[in-house]
């Protein structure tokens, strides 16, 4: 017997099978319980860990990784639109913090304050930066004088507190996160809303084009929008194991609220003073945690070639009776290969591993193609790949290697996205009456539906469906609940993207009052 | 009158040369007061901007763009020596900071501490993190099994907090910093040691090869060294105006301390259990504050071409008379030219500022190359050029001009290390006997004596150069303080690199007290 972990004495209390099992694998079904699959996976594929203080998670390298190669993406991207990096301080007095009256309301539950340093108590305290306007605006109001020093636009990627008591999520809801935030400001209205959609239309490309995973861009409701802001834009994905919409980040248009209070006013070209139009918009991690929710499996992670840390492993087999070196060597040929066309692949050569072992952690790992060779491959000259998103295998010959796994990772790409744009699309249910509403979300779906726009409108619509989903309340014990209270998402800006819809006409009544419909909007339970 | 700032109305309000002179300059001579021609230079070139919480301070543009180029360098450089990036909590529980006791009392006076959140106060106070071992080892500990799970070697790019009480200085000492923090995990000490010195050489490149600023490479003493660690390397600068060094950042080996206290153990190949070896490691934005106070002269910044966020900045001249739009395609096809060839170049167009207003401005933001067109430039095919470092002007033929500017910002680099090391070396001075120790300080040197590396010699240092110090007093008005304590800020890894110093016998006395001399030791005041 040849294979290697045979070889080594310290192997020899291999775990059992099923304890193995158990480590390498999601342990449980996403349909059957995908709150349990999510921590599992999220776990055992080292993108988190847990932490002694609760609603904060450590981001290990597996997940950091594909932060990286977001905040690379979109950094090069707002840097071609004149923006700059900087960074403000964490910590915001109380007096700026409460400036902004509507926007400090928003906060004010979440916010963590530092109140002692060593023994001392600080003799006022200061506070953790939930989002860092009031952090900034006071410095853009010293800084800009003239319309000549506008516009300004900068950014910071930076960690962020907002001390919530809704149940955290990793990655979805946790007390610190991750993200960056653009502050920009404009001379013109015209110049501020141009940018808004500019920066959505990035975020789409950052879920689609690197995360595989469909977008609806739309307008937030009054309800919805940022606290103190004049409107918000926002991409809303969809969740198909639990039919829940999910926030996947916004860009708000300030209007002259902000410049008002903190006094951002500039000398126009006729010497006359204005007040500044104002942008902020911010993209978090929390586009990891909607990226495995959309992709994984019951055999863990899947993860979209351009963002996956390792987008080929080579796995070497090893038969009694055979060379191995020639094996060891072929496969490190091989990884050189592939590394030198670019391509990001890795050698699992890793004694005390089983074949089995390593399939089933890669696999959980979501890398997008495993790559298999034994003697009898080099033999034929050609190898085994196996890909991770339909789990189709074939062989290849060495011949076309580079050609097909290059073309293979651009296939999953592909695949991914209309997989769940395929999925995403068929639980969106058009909807014009109330009655069809909590049972068309009680079928894991979205719903679109004429809108009135109203506020208390949309009070009554989260009140009602809070109360007709208690029905339910047996399904709530499978790890995600179709239980809960529905509100609007958005009021997507290509509704007839997504349905054929009947225009909305001036008969148009409201799905859920007696008042006209302005809209077709988007509702759903969500995150 | 041709030049554009006259044809523009809203220019007529012209400030007076003097007041604008204030803003375009430093205002005051380095030597003259270093502390307000700090201040002047690092705000009026748009680096910092001071903020409503003491001691805290915003990184604009400016300086944060080198930062981000000292993180492009060292991160691909730590990436090369298997380093991943991963970010763990910015929240510490009191009982994961509390458990390596040492380590503890040397950060408790500065922890800040978190006590509420919104009108809650919570449970258990959180602690902000000063440096991250308390945070990521208790994570190690579940994470490392076996010695197959080693080395592990994990970095994050990160803000921490120390609220200090010691007089603020933007990027020397703030109570907000951004540095990355290294923490690495091996089986052997060899490992661990190897390591410590790859990385203190890193940060040597950073500071010599980017920031052009010579550096000592030493040890710590036990006095200095990190709390809770084995044994800590450094680097070492000079800040020649006031002859002060600086610590410029720090690889501390922390021996088995940590392992002990959080159980990092692993399996070794014989199956018996080991305690892992750690290192940790980390550089901040003191580099930028370093950089600035070693090259700056009294026209403002001088930055080194490898960071400077624009290495060459092309002002067109306009003359009454001449073609103007000439000179503007002409300098935008140089721009373009030098960008082509991978130059960081600018275009100042800009309306309504005299050459004059633009050339101060640039100088005090530290462009190394200003490039001038005019009309007579363009008849004669050559620019003039004018460098920053030593304010050379020379004329450049056209057909030259990319390779020149290439070369000069070569020269330029190369200049300031040379100019920096000259200077430095001429301010130490070899001593033997106590009496020579504080009149060398006080000629702004440094001292390189024989030392006992006793700690209580050590206490007996500071407390008797501050005593005698205190004679100069009248000299601590210039902004500088030529008053205080020296201590040992390194004991050199290479002494002879410094000078030519004779071999410590066991005849050696120490400078300071009545023991054996070990080593020669580098002592001094310091930031």
């Amino acid at each position: 017997m040849a294979t290697k972990d045979k070889k080594e004495p310290q192997q020899k209390q291999v775990k059992s099978k099923e304890a193995k099992d158990k480590l390498n694998t999601a342990g449980v079904g996403k349909e059957e319980d995908f709150s349990e699959w999510y921590t599992n996976v999220i776990t055992r594929s080292e993108m988190i860990d847990y932490y002694d203080i609760s609603g904060c998670y450590v981001l290990r390298p597996w997940s950091y990784n594909i932060w990286e190669q977001i905040q690379a993406f979109f950094d090069a991207e707002i840097k071609k639109l004149g923006v700059q990096n900087a960074y403000f301080p964490l910590l915001v007095s109380e007096k700026a913090l409460t400036t902004e009256k509507d926007h400090i309301e928003g906060f004010a539950p979440e916010v963590a304050w530092v109140t002692k340093s060593g023994q001392s108590q600080l003799s006022e305290p200061v506070a953790i930066r939930p989002t860092s306007e009031t952090i900034m605006y006071p410095a853009y109001a010293k800084w800009i004088r003239s319309h000549r020093d506008l516009p300004l636009k900068l950014n910071q990627w930076v960690n962020v507190v907002r001390w919530e008591f809704k149940h955290a999520v990793p990655f979805l809801r946790s007390r610190e996160f991750l993200w960056q935030e653009g502050h920009t400001v404009f001379s013109t209205k015209e110049e501020a809303d141009k940018e808004v959609f500019q920066i959505l239309r990035l975020y789409k490309r950052v879920y689609e084009e690197l995360l595989a995973v469909p977008m609806i861009e739309g307008l937030k409701s009054e309800k919805e929008k940022f606290a103190g802001g004049l409107y918000t834009s926002t991409i809303e994905g969809f969740i198909p194991t639990n039919g829940r919409g999910i926030q996947a980040a916004t860009s708000h248009c300030l209007g002259q609220n902000f410049s008002k209070m903190f006094n951002i006013e500039f000398e126009d070209d006729k010497g006359g003073k204005s007040l500044a139009w104002q942008n902020s918009w911010g993209i978090t991690t929390r586009t990891i945690g909607v990226m495995v929710m959309v992709h994984g499996d019951d055999n863990g992670l899947v993860l979209p070639p351009r963002v996956a840390p390792i987008q080929a492993v080579v796995v070497p087999l090893y038969f009694s009776g055979s060379d191995n070196s020639v094996v060891d060597k072929r496969s490190e040929e091989v990884v050189q290969l592939l590394k030198d066309a670019g391509i990001r692949a890795h050698l699992d050569a890793r004694p005390g591993y089983s074949p089995r072992d390593k399939f089933q952690q890669w696999e959980l790992k979501g890398v997008p193609i495993r790559i298999e060779i034994g003697p009898k491959d080099i033999e034929k000259n050609c190898v085994m790949i196996c890909r991770r998103d339909n789990r189709e295998k074939s062989s290849v010959a060495d011949a076309s290697l580079v050609q097909t796994i290059s073309e293979t990772l651009q296939a999953i790409q592909a695949n991914l996205l209309a997989r769940a744009t395929k999925t995403r699309n068929e639980s969106i249910t058009p909807i014009t009456q109330w009655p069809e509403f909590v049972p068309t979300l009680d079928k894991r779906h979205l719903v679109l539906a004429p809108w009135c726009e109203v506020p208390e409108c949309e009070d009554g619509v989260k009140k009602r469906s809070n109360e007709e989903s208690l029905k339910n309340k047996d399904e709530s014990e499978k790890g995600f609940r179709l239980t809960g209270a529905a509100k609007s998402l958005c009021i997507p800006l290509n509704p007839a993207e997504l349905r054929d819809l009947p225009a909305i006409t001036a008969e148009t009544c409201c799905f859920a009052c007696e008042r006209k419909a302005k809209k077709w909007t988007l509702f759903g339970r969500s995150y």
